[in-house]
């Protein structure tokens, strides 16, 4: 007991000379301990208390930061004189600093430390996730630099500090961006608390960044709508700091507009990378269980998913720069809201169909269900039902509106009928989504083994509900990549008949009927798999257009001005100020889990 | 499969045979199904993961139920011409049928299949948590009474519809009360679906009324402040209508005022019932894992808790007394002010020293762990620290607000202490009842056993530290209880000393030491224990006074005028209507709490 506790102050000197192939033993584990829980009897048990309270201690803390940043954010809102951006500014200062601090210290203490990192989490941080911090991240520093220079334009208005707290950020976004890509999978075995800690202050300090773009994102939407009449209460303290009429300073006003959504969204996918990190701190994973190679993407196999899919993001960004076109003018017209609504109303119904076909299929499927623990696939799920919350609430408020006014006009009717499609859709991409993640990646698994070469035996028999027919040519089978099945299919087909025309003389009637009946099996989730991926691959580009329009600027349910006279302006401004960023996040997200699912099936 | 389907539908009549007091067996189980699962390979893994797939779904009915009726309470507050309260009402009564024929068709149909009820959850509906349901419950009831009344006094100008509303609601509440004391404890084991979501029905149902309540109530705090002018605005279309100046009108008017309160607790009670209910639906329990008879309340043993308990609730009714007759007069006294915040800036920190000294002695103590899951303890746990996020989020609005304006003056320094001290106490109070709620009730089990004089062995030492010494005489002393020990100490130490006078020529030296290290670690447990239940009665003496004085009308956050000019009126209206029905729900669900750390102790 006292060694271990040794060990988690240095390091542990005498476990270095073991070999380092050696498997993780008991030896190289830290124990996680907790003053509360010194008299448990089990060590496990010890461990697992140690781990709640690590949790709930660092959790109070995020909620402590996360409080106190939201009541300086809305007495900024609601009481500009008192609190300034400036107050906010520096506040946030403190707390990228502090966190840049503790990332700096895991980047070369604690990770480096012997045994830190004796297991990683294939499921956490998978590469679009990683990919989307880059580029977000990528964005979100050009979106400062643009700030940066836009400032320097109109420094003799402004103060020093709005070039400070930029620079603060760019240095934030970078070292978080690559803390995240080499870091995210770690489940890390020593400081636990203090990593907890550490991290959980990130997590508070992106929230609260994130809130605070919310905050200003939709201020910008109304930059572009009130004619630039708000920005000048909210940014210059003297009206005559407007911009000069060069090109430089055009485009770093545009480029700032058109960047500031990224921000938003590089800040929630970080916390929930940084969430699945928290959750994985002192956690051990079980070899056996872990995967170690995860299938790839691979596009063959599927027509009418790509093609209808290519139709519908080619539609949709015509309609989108048509509707661009006519709301940024003075007075929206009438039509360009018609052809918005109609486009989606098209769109829902299929993508809803494409839903539940697809989870049809999967309930028809013989597969069997991963009911591993799994923190990320969990994250995943509550993300998705989260952040559907927040196009639903917008949707049912819109409905009511509607019906309360006068559902029979065409504008109204259309508006109606995109809210109810919404939820109807949200829901059905919910519940194949969820579903999907659940199923096992069989094929996967057994295309690993196959590339590798190993002598492994093939486990789990492909065909559960079949078992009774298990031969050789069966567990062939299960052999058979879900990439490759394409090629090998008429291989296969031509084996199999070849096969036949020799063994029938010898074995008879029996094998027979065994080769027909796979044959016949193996067409038929041949089927299922290649349809599934047709709407996994379906809905991912519609998620994506989906997802392009409401980021780059359309906010129709801000623009048509119906729900807005209902509510009052105020009201409304703050319910499409929470639905909006949740449903670009869905949207996001959606295309992660719809993707993982297309490689999977 | 098939047959398992059948008797879902009917009665299992071969069931029937068996003898009634046949321990439940696989063949009385009703396994889950869901179409979505058919194919898992065993009949456990279906099960679970039809139940997930049930909760899924009866979890999102209620979510678009909560967002519809949601998004009808902010139109009709934020648009009252277009929606009135006469819809709400009528969207609120078609819910409130629904779930009284759900309720009735469980009462009569489900419950009483065979096997229906198999399980009981013991942690479920404890009777503190039932009794409040069934007080709350007739206080609503009486509040319908008054407003029937009252509308039937004023029925010339009120429409007849407002006396049929509060006939539904009072049916309803009664339903529900009955329903809840009977049925709370049930883990379901038929038509497990459609249970679930007639149970999320019913939450949502609760949830529409307490938001509802909520926003009623706080209008009310107005009627007290505005002198009554919102009142006009709200119940009557004509101004004309006021009460006539008879005693059963002031009187309805008044008890309708002071019940509206309990209204909304009973809302929130309901709600946490019916959602231990639902994740009960299912449930199967292992009976070795249950203790079947739980420890009672005993006050014996306690001194200093309840005398310093009695002393804050006398001074600070007298508090209150004073606070209500000052504050409810035409401009609230500055001094009172100080008298009320002074009076909880003296009582918070002893509520968190005594709060940290338990949490320190639950570490000393050398108690097991009780780790194994318990939905309802879960719930405590999650309620407990949502419920505290209503004051700690208030709170820090304070402090943002008092120290961007000006933190010397005196009123302004007490109210700053006093959100301080109160994120403080909450988090240390919530870590002693999370803590204590995690602690083994050994000693209770072992009275349970002592009192009913069965034969069975004391499974688990007391002394876990001290096992090498135990004896006889340390396994006699783990069947003591607690309750006794106060009696039994004196008597025990005679015995010990004449046991010791005699062994001692017998046995010599080392008994006399075994003994002498039992009466050495009994005196300091006992000591231990003493001090638990010290403070946990001293702490929900505590808690009872703080849940009084919001309940009864004390709200100084919003009449001491300072946070609602800073973030202005309609703002602080909306936080404080966030966080004080939150702050109240927590006070009496800490005091549930911590009777259970009183009594385990």
């Amino acid at each position: 007991m006292s060694g271990n506790k040794a060990s988690k102050q240095k390091p542990c000197h005498h476990c270095k000379n073991r070999p380092a192939s050696a498997p993780p033993g008991t030896s190289m584990i830290h124990y996680e301990k907790f003053w509360l829980y010194r008299h448990c009897s089990s060590v496990q048990q010890r461990d697992r208390q140690a781990q709640k309270a690590g949790q709930l201690f660092s959790g109070l803390l995020a909620m402590n930061v996360v409080f106190l940043g939201s009541a300086f954010i809305s007495s900024m809102i609601f009481n500009h004189v008192a609190i300034t951006l400036a107050d906010l500014w520096i506040l946030l200062s403190i707390l990228k600093v502090l966190c840049l601090c503790w990332i700096i210290y895991y980047l070369l203490g604690t990770s480096r430390q012997p045994h830190a990192v004796l297991y990683r989490d294939s499921h956490a941080g998978p590469i679009w996730i990683r990919g989307s911090v880059l580029l977000f991240g990528s964005f979100s520093i050009l979106l400062n630099v643009f700030q940066i220079g836009y400032s320097a334009i109109l420094i003799q208005c402004k103060s020093r500090v709005e070039i400070v707290f930029p620079s603060i950020e760019i240095v934030f976004i970078f070292t978080q961006a690559f803390f995240l890509w080499h870091h995210s999978k770690d489940c890390i075995q020593v400081q636990h608390n203090f990593t907890r800690c550490g991290l959980m202050l990130t997590i508070a300090t992106n929230l609260l960044l994130w809130l605070l773009a919310v905050t200003n994102d939709t201020i910008h939407m109304e930059i572009e709508s009130q004619l630039r009449e708000v920005e000048q209460r909210f940014e210059g303290k003297t009206a005559s700091c407007t911009c000069p009429n060069t090109t430089i300073c055009k485009v770093f006003q545009k480029g700032y507009i058109l960047l500031y959504p990224f921000n938003t969204e590089y800040c929630l996918v970080c916390c929930s990378v940084l969430y699945v990190m928290w959750k994985n701190v002192g956690r051990r994973i079980s070899h056996h269980h872990v995967p170690h190679i995860k299938p790839k993407f691979k596009l063959q196999g599927v027509v009418f998913g790509p093609l209808l899919g290519t139709i519908a993001v080619i539609i949709g960004i015509c309609v989108f720069m048509m509707y661009q076109i006519q709301a940024t003018g003075s007075a929206p017209n009438h039509q360009v809201f018609v052809m918005y609504y109609s486009y989606y109303i098209v769109l829902l119904p299929l993508m809803s169909v494409g839903a539940v076909i697809g989870t049809i299929i999967h309930a028809l499927e013989k597969k069997e269900l991963d009911t591993l623990k799994n923190p990320t696939r969990s994250l995943d799920v509550i993300l998705l039902m989260g952040a559907a919350l927040g196009q639903i609430a917008m949707s049912y408020f819109s409905i009511v509106a509607i019906v309360a006014t006068d559902p029979r006009d065409l504008l109204n009717s259309l508006i109606l009928s995109h809210s109810v499609l919404l939820i109807f859709q949200n829901i059905t991409q919910n519940v194949f989504i969820i579903d999907g993640l659940h199923r096992q990646p069989f094929a996967a698994a057994t295309e690993a083994r196959h590339t590798e070469h190993t002598g492994e035996q093939a486990v789990a028999s492909e065909l559960p509900g079949e078992e009774d027919t298990t031969t050789s040519s069966n567990r062939e089978h299960t052999q058979m990549s879900p990439g490759k099945e394409e090629e090998m299919k008429e291989e296969q087909n031509h084996e199999a008949y070849d096969q036949r025309r020799v063994n029938m003389l010898e074995l008879g009637q029996e094998i027979r009927k065994v080769s027909l009946s796979y044959i016949h099996s193996y067409s038929h989730l041949s089927w299922k798999r290649r349809a599934l991926r047709e709407i996994s691959f379906f809905l991912v580009l519609c998620n994506i257009i989906l997802w392009v329009m409401p980021t780059f600027g359309a906010h129709p349910v801000f623009e048509n001005g119906l729900e807005k006279s209902f509510y009052g302006y105020s009201t409304w401004f703050a319910i499409v100020n929470f639905g909006l960023p949740l449903g670009v996040f869905y949207r996001m997200h959606s295309v992660g889990g719809l993707l993982e699912v297309y490689i999977t099936a």
